[in-house]
């Protein structure tokens, strides 16, 4: 068999625990998975939803500082947060994976191990890919997922009036790449004598950037019972990203910063952390890779909300209006234009 | 609006001439195309057949060497080439592309404009896709086609006694990439006094690899009339990809090497090629890049094969066998087994 040949099976025996599920009613089969030129698809009546995203090594992750587990993690997680973001149901992926000959090794083993632990939680079959040479690890992954057809939410028709929500902490992901990105935190939190319990703590702040959640079960519930009139995910950070939102739907709003749910900064890392600047709300303004759901809703179906998933982190931080820009009321009541300054690949230099 | 906003404005802007297009009855709609967090299409009554392919700088192709219009067609047409191969119509596709900040001017223009001559082309239209920096230019495309329902042609059907046929000549595409990094020729032949006429030869001889055409319509009839008992594209080179489908199907081949359609080398090119190796026959068994069809017919539909699209350039080189290796009888008789020695990005080194 021909090297190429090889890694398509290597890849194919890492996901066939996960294999094709029943599916629901209505619901698309599997009929031909990897190995063929292309993967056949049977779709029932939903509709279909497709996307898909890049992850780059050297861009969007660093090869000596990622542990190759969350790098397959991250890049399929990553890839199905747009479906949660439309309320559609995970089904299928396709994988192009471009790979430098020298990590085939134990690297890709890892690698494939962290993105079947993240299908098995998505409850997403691996369809098809490709894989090549690269001179860097490089992942685009295509989702399709499934939703009752009518029902998906796109980004445009956010309303005046309507509330804009957030379904949790903000600036976790942006704390834990800080983190891993400061050596003094790495060692002294991994060596010191207290290695256990610092260890440990230091492991709970990396993991929203590592191994993020995204919000599944809220993003169908909300798309299911039209209560969002918008929604997206927050991948680039909240200001690039409701940016985005407004001026698909054609809107503005006003945003409360007292209101925007971030994290608290331990004591005991405020410490460890004393070259660091870490300002919480910053970082949940402009920090990206939250994945969190960022959706709109009308002033008549907030109480219906009280049923949602996971209802308790859901956050009220605005509203939309009838206006073009986005402007951030300060806690004195001060008021200023909330520019985009999340992520973007244009303009951060590594 | 931030960079990477405005590129895929640009993006949506290269292609939206090429708009959704009326579609077949049964056919599947695109609701909600570039711009949202994800593309929504409802699905019809046919089947649906996705494949994804990577096209990457310094591995596919070269920045120096290969014109950006060439990238950009050549990149969707390999793509589009697995749906031919299992007899799927076009429909929709899904782009990631990483790019380099200082190509997303005139070289991204020119990029899009092949892309997009070789969308209206094949009839496939953008439905969405992802865009990052990157160190190299990379693409990875995603591509939907619609096949009636279990009409698709996998490369696991081929049985004992069935006649291989190849849709073309092959080796065509080697000998342009040949041409093209052979610095002597590319010189003399745009340079020389009679640079019109070998010039325009030239450019003929380079289109294959350049600009290759696929298989769409002889595809797509073979499917429908179940015609071939296994389908696949030739992209690897016909002994990499026989070997492919051989093992896929559980079956083993003989081909005459008499039979295989090879290149005619032009005398003029032969001087002027005068430190090229060229051998026809071996760039026709290992040569990739072709994006001819090779597939099996069953001996009682032989005499059907005569009203299909492009028959005059069919041509059969063998028959499938019950056992395992691939054997090629050379000019005099002589047997041996034919190796896979076609592209694998994990041998070769540029």
């Amino acid at each position: 068999m021909d090297r190429e040949g090889n890694l398509v099976e290597r890849i194919a025996r890492a996901f066939r625990s996960g294999g094709p599920k029943k599916h629901a009613k209505d619901g698309a089969a599997l009929h031909l998975g990897i190995g063929d030129d292309a993967a056949i698809i049977s779709p029932g009546k939903n509709d279909w939803v497709l996307s898909c995203d890049a992850f780059l090594e050297g861009v969007h992750f660093l090869a000596k500082t990622h542990p190759p587990d969350s790098v397959g993690y991250k890049s399929l997680v990553r890839a199905t947060s747009d479906l949660a973001a439309m309320g559609a149901r995970p089904r299928y992926f396709l994988l192009t994976l471009a790979i430098p000959a020298n990590r085939t090794g134990a690297w890709l083993d890892e690698f494939l191990n962290g993105m079947a632990r993240a299908a098995r939680c998505l409850k997403i079959v691996l369809a098809g890919g490709d894989t090549t040479k690269g001179s860097v690890v490089s992942t685009s992954i295509t989702v399709v997922g499934e939703i009752g057809s009518g029902h998906a939410v796109t980004r445009s028709g956010a309303r005046p009036g309507d509330l804009i929500y957030v379904s949790g902490t903000l600036g976790r992901a942006q704390l834990g790449l800080e983190l891993l990105l400061h050596r003094k935190i790495k060692a002294s939190g991994l060596r010191s004598g207290r290695a256990r319990r610092s260890d440990r703590a230091l492991q709970d702040l990396l993991r929203p950037h590592l191994y993020p959640q995204i919000q599944l079960a809220l993003g169908t519930w909300l798309a299911k019972r039209r209560m969002a009139s918008a929604m997206m995910d927050i991948s680039d950070g909240l200001s690039t990203d409701l940016a985005r939102l407004g001026s698909a739907s054609g809107v503005g709003a006003r945003i409360l910063a007292e209101l925007v749910p971030r994290v608290a900064i331990p004591a005991e890392l405020s410490k460890l952390a004393g070259g660091l600047k870490l300002d919480p709300l910053q970082m949940a303004l402009h920090g990206g890779e939250d994945y969190e759901l960022l959706f709109t809703v009308s002033p008549r179906n907030v109480k219906s909300l009280r049923t949602a998933p996971g209802f308790s982190q859901l956050k009220a931080i605005g509203e939309v209006t009838g206006g073009q820009s986005i402007v951030l009321i300060g806690p004195r009541g001060t008021q200023g234009t909330l520019e985009p300054q999340g992520w973007d690949p244009f303009r951060h230099q590594q």
